[in-house]
């Protein structure tokens, strides 16, 4: 019997919001089991990037990372909002340890090539995730806290999606634990209509996600969390779920319904 | 016989300069004792500050550090600087992993009291080091690079001074390891006149130290610095050296001259 590891993901709306970020640290402390939790960066780095004159640059929602960028990110992501989560877990008594995919090695990746002529700069996709220093520190009991940036052989740092960085942390620790992949946002799971709330999908399937992508029923924002998710699930991560970030406790409880539980 | 560990600490000229930076960490990664990073912030977080609004307040050459002040050193100092050298060094081969003071409870410290009516805000005095960790981390091969910010017990972060952070990391390890304590900067040592490079001080014992200050033969600058040496020293650290970054090499070797040797 594998032991359990969570795998929590919390996005923007968590992060900008000092007191929803706090209540969010809160509970998560409460989760008894070993645990991971991955960050993304919110409007913090764009409002700090407008006040240093980087005008932020996206494509299909992702952000183009020009040299300006990377420095801003770099900042943001790794030192501000990385310290804050660190510091307020530790203060509810956790051994939480900050690291981006440069720190001891852990996650390679290289410059996204150019695709029919978009060039997304300093963009990472993953190679590998160094699962053994992840494990090392799960061993004794330390909380890893990962902001979303790689590194590639070079030393450059990349920007890297942290939704993805949840995924491929949860594959690759998935033989060694019963991997519970959350991600949590600001929403109970997957809506059919986003704007009525009611409209909650509670369960995925491949099936089923192919059919809702055919039809257009899911929103495109949720494209890329729908295919980590699978991704994950594919390479034996136990559970994907997606759900509210105030709901964390219960979203590692198998009864809570609700949010969004994705098979293949 | 103790194994050989060398604190090194690079302050903002090293750092201010890219190419320099560079250099700097392709001669330490040649060092093969086993080995921590200490760095200083320098002027990178003026300059993002100057272009953020957040203008730079000093007493005695020490950073009154405000709100805006804290989470602008957070962001450059444990962000921008510190994933820029460990990406660096992990491209140079070395098992780099970026740390400020708050991550795994590095080093917990406390808010400085009002003292004569000056108040220097956010800035931390040290209560403690957890060296246990630090060896962990030095057992495993991992080259902790750290960021000049500790953490109190209600999870606030703090600017503390690098030079301090080193000799505290420095004594802390004493027990453990054959200290080596170098403080790298932009010149060969101490020097009787700032201006003139030929007046460096080859050895400095606390006699000559307190005879020193008495005739205000050492800059200004330089006291804190002493004081850290001579407090490394008092608590077992083995050797502490001061001298240039250029000569990173050889400054970890008994028979080199250009540089001050600190003995009690």
């Amino acid at each position: 019997m594998k032991e359990d590891l969570y795998i929590v993901k919390i996005g923007g709306h968590v992060i900008d919001i000092d007191s929803n970020l706090k209540s969010f640290l809160s509970d998560f402390s409460k989760i008894e089991a070993k645990k991971i939790l991955v960050h993304g960066g919110g409007k913090i780095a764009t409002k700090i990037g407008n006040k240093l004159g980087i005008k932020p640059n996206y494509h299909n929602g992702r952000r183009i990372t020009d040299d300006d960028t990377i420095d801003l990110v770099t900042m943001v992501y790794g030192g501000l909002i990385n310290k804050k989560i660190v510091s307020s877990l530790n203060a509810f008594g956790n051994n939480a340890i900050g690291l981006s995919g440069a720190d001891a090695n852990l996650i390679l990746a290289h410059r996204r090539p150019i695709k029919d002529g978009i060039d997304f700069g300093w963009v990472g996709d993953i190679d590998q995730v160094n699962h053994k220093v992840l494990n090392d520190f799960l061993t004794t009991d330390q909380l890893p806290v990962i902001a979303p940036l790689t590194c590639d052989d070079n030393g450059q740092l990349l920007n890297t999606n942290a939704d993805t960085i949840a995924s491929e942390i949860a594959s690759s620790l998935a033989d060694k634990f019963n991997t519970q992949l959350i991600y949590c946002f600001e929403k109970n799971g997957v809506l059919k209509d986003i704007e009525d709330d009611n409209s909650l999908v509670p369960t995925i399937n491949t099936q089923a996600y192919n059919e809702m992508r055919q039809s257009s029923l899911i929103h495109e924002g949720m494209l890329p969390k729908m295919s980590n998710a699978f991704s994950a699930l594919e390479r034996g991560v136990t559970n994907v779920i997606i759900g509210h970030s105030k709901h964390i406790i219960l979203l590692t409880q198998t009864g809570f319904t609700q949010c969004t539980r994705i098979n293949l």
